[in-house]
């Protein structure tokens, strides 16, 4: 029988190793691991693929949802997504020994904050296999060793991605336990990784509420883990309706299972007249049922009205509630009070209301006139992202290179002491 | 019979309505209310020292040591630094809705992170009351809430000081729940502060390990602390050694009892000759006691002994452990081994050196000839500081208002939607 635990720490101190050498690794060579491994997807897709076949033969015998199929699926599309992202988080500035404002103190001291990785990150996540090599390259990037403990049904695919970094890695003469993965996919190991303090430096979940729920719990280090998106988009008055629709659309159809899908529409009383036959039409369209309240339904009387747990909900569905508001205060209150800060996102013509809009909404990614679609790293100009924090510590959004980095201070004297 | 838990939740309430107001608070209310406090600590002193004299009495009855007493006082001189810190934290730029670089992303949004406050902020502290005054400004000029809960034996101080502080919050027209004292000082207090996630954004524990442990155990919600200071001063081949016997002398007898206070020292075999008879000599006039490795003790034949236990101590006192080594690729690794992440120095006059000691010493400072006792908020030109952190995430050392931040983002667009 394997010691599931002792394997892991055993893991976890190589990859405490690996961080030392990788703090201290030029950006030649990490740029240069990531330009390999693109060019290895490439060159070797065919190995990628079939272990991949194998996995969702596997997962489809073992009953999976399409849904879920679809994600672990492995096409030529994502290769050359990937691809693509790598050769983008190579070429970006090197955030590593960066260091911000050195200023000089009374006593001649100069002080300044040099950017350092944070070490050894852990990732535990579910199915979709190209997050292991979005999350290995921004970590490889950012000076860091990556601990990664993916899901069952994508363990063979994701064992032939590693392989291939590790190889990429080695030939660039970064140590190869800077990528490592765990080859245990039972609950066990996500508890072993929540145990790991003094190894890990942050450990981020990846999945489905009840996991991240459950390495909230369990994890005795920092985590970084993101929250349900209730999101809101608030119409105000005298905005361009148009707009406004094409956006309340997009944000709601263009794939509603995702985190940054719009949840509610506040529209400001001025303009519900007007702009609420053109939602129900265009959502009807979308095959997206609306709920309402009160005042919603005096103008579409036709739809389910929308209670207090509507309110509340992340649908991740064709489903989108709507509500009238007095004013762009009661929208602000109601988004205060419901929304997770996530994303939030304002129509306006008004230039006051659209700058009060952003410094007023608490959430990771507050927009104006545009689609809360556009909270993810890649869209954001990150090049990847490791997941969307939505606590504020640290990170606050869609996290890539930098959110993988710190600062330390350093102060340069020439013999001071403190009087 | 009062419910503390309750209690302590009702007010985390008004914490959560008064950060709101505080996050869109204009700097200019911010700014006064702390210039305001540090007139009616001028002015109103009085009540000031008749609270702490109270303070005193009591812990004096109770048999508190003269260590404690000592922090517990405020006299006329700790009056001038909260004062002066005060003023200089009123007067620094604020950091809230500044917006870093906006770039403008291939479909036209713009995209920028705007600096926002944390909303409210836990501290769990003991003794000294003048950290009353500190963190709350802090928290107030980085629009911020926060809740205290202070030592036993500053009660009636900290009670005084609050009320000062929401007074001047009051005149200024900012809500006065933005500071509030728990009126408990039990440990059961700090288990329910532990309890308010969804309530405090941030927990910060200041006081004993004991103390800090404690709250990492049992709090839900992200905390920054910071662990022992086991610092280190590595004196190198061909350094000025009256520089290195100057600041190692600062650095540990200073005030041995600090967490920045040097601990260690490594010294290279070509410089040990020459220096280990002037640290001897120097270190013996700071009475302080020196510790030494076998190849120290074949210079300071007289000396103790160090044990491994020496090389993992945090002494906290006039004790010094000294090591020679044979090159500063064994200091890097005795640093990485041994240090606690706090405060680490090289003297040099090596330029490519000093250069890899500052990029590879992981620490939340690392200083080149100068003293580890500059490890602090106020030496470091932040103004103040509310603690010091040691783990990487969110703050690395010091953190003042800029830590008390995070960074939201921001996007501009004209109805774009995503593809």
């Amino acid at each position: 029988m394997i010691d599931v635990a002792s394997q892991i720490r055993e893991m976890a101190t190589r990859a405490r190793q690996a961080a030392r050498a990788m703090a201290s690794a030029p950006p030649a060579p990490k740029r240069d691991a990531l330009l390999r491994l693109a060019q290895a997807l490439t060159d070797s897709w065919s190995e990628v693929a079939e272990a991949n076949r194998a996995d969702l033969e596997e997962a489809a015998a073992a009953g999976l949802s399409r849904a879920k199929l679809d994600r672990l699926r492995l096409d030529e599309r994502t290769r050359d997504d990937l691809v693509e992202g790598l050769r983008q988080v190579a070429h970006m500035p090197d955030p590593v020994g960066e260091i911000e404002s050195l200023s000089v103190r009374p006593n001649g001291l100069r002080v300044g904050r040099m950017r350092v990785p944070l070490g050894v990150i852990g990732m535990v996540y579910e199915a979709r296999p190209g997050a292991t090599v979005e999350a290995s390259s921004l970590a490889v990037k950012a000076g860091n060793a990556i601990l990664l403990r993916g899901g069952k049904e994508a363990l063979r695919s994701n064992r032939t991605l590693v392989e291939l970094f590790r190889r990429s890695l080695k030939q660039t003469g970064l140590p190869e336990d800077a990528v490592q993965l765990v080859p245990h996919t039972d609950r066990q190991a996500v508890v072993e990784m929540c145990r790991l303090v003094g190894y890990l430096d942050v450990l981020i979940p990846r999945g489905g509420e009840e996991l991240i729920r459950f390495v909230q719990e369990h994890a005795r280090m920092p985590v970084l883990a993101h929250a349900r998106g209730v999101n809101h988009l608030y119409v105000d008055e005298g905005a361009d309706l148009e707009m406004a629709v094409r956006i309340a659309v997009n944000a709601k159809a263009q794939r509603p299972a995702t985190c940054n899908a719009l949840e509610k529409v506040l529209v400001h009383q001025t303009v519900a007249p007007d702009l609420l036959p053109l939602l129900a039409r265009a959502m009807a369209e979308a095959r997206v049922e609306l709920r309402g309240c009160a005042r919603t339904r005096e103008h579409l009387p036709h739809i389910r009205p929308a209670t207090e747990a509507d309110w509340e909900a992340e649908y991740l569905d064709l489903v989108l509630a709507v509500k009238v508001v007095d004013s762009m205060d009661e929208a602000l209150a109601h988004i205060a009070r419901y929304g997770s800060n996530h994303t939030e996102a304002i129509v306006t013509r008004d230039h006051a209301r659209a700058l009060r809009f952003l410094r007023e909404v608490d959430a990771s990614l507050v927009l104006v006139n545009a689609s809360t679609r556009f909270n993810d790293g890649f869209q954001l100009g990150l090049g990847a992202e490791i997941g969307i924090s939505t606590s504020k510590l640290h990170a606050y959004g869609p996290m890539g290179v930098r959110e993988l980095t710190t600062t330390k201070f350093v102060a340069l004297g020439d013999g001071q002491v403190r009087t």
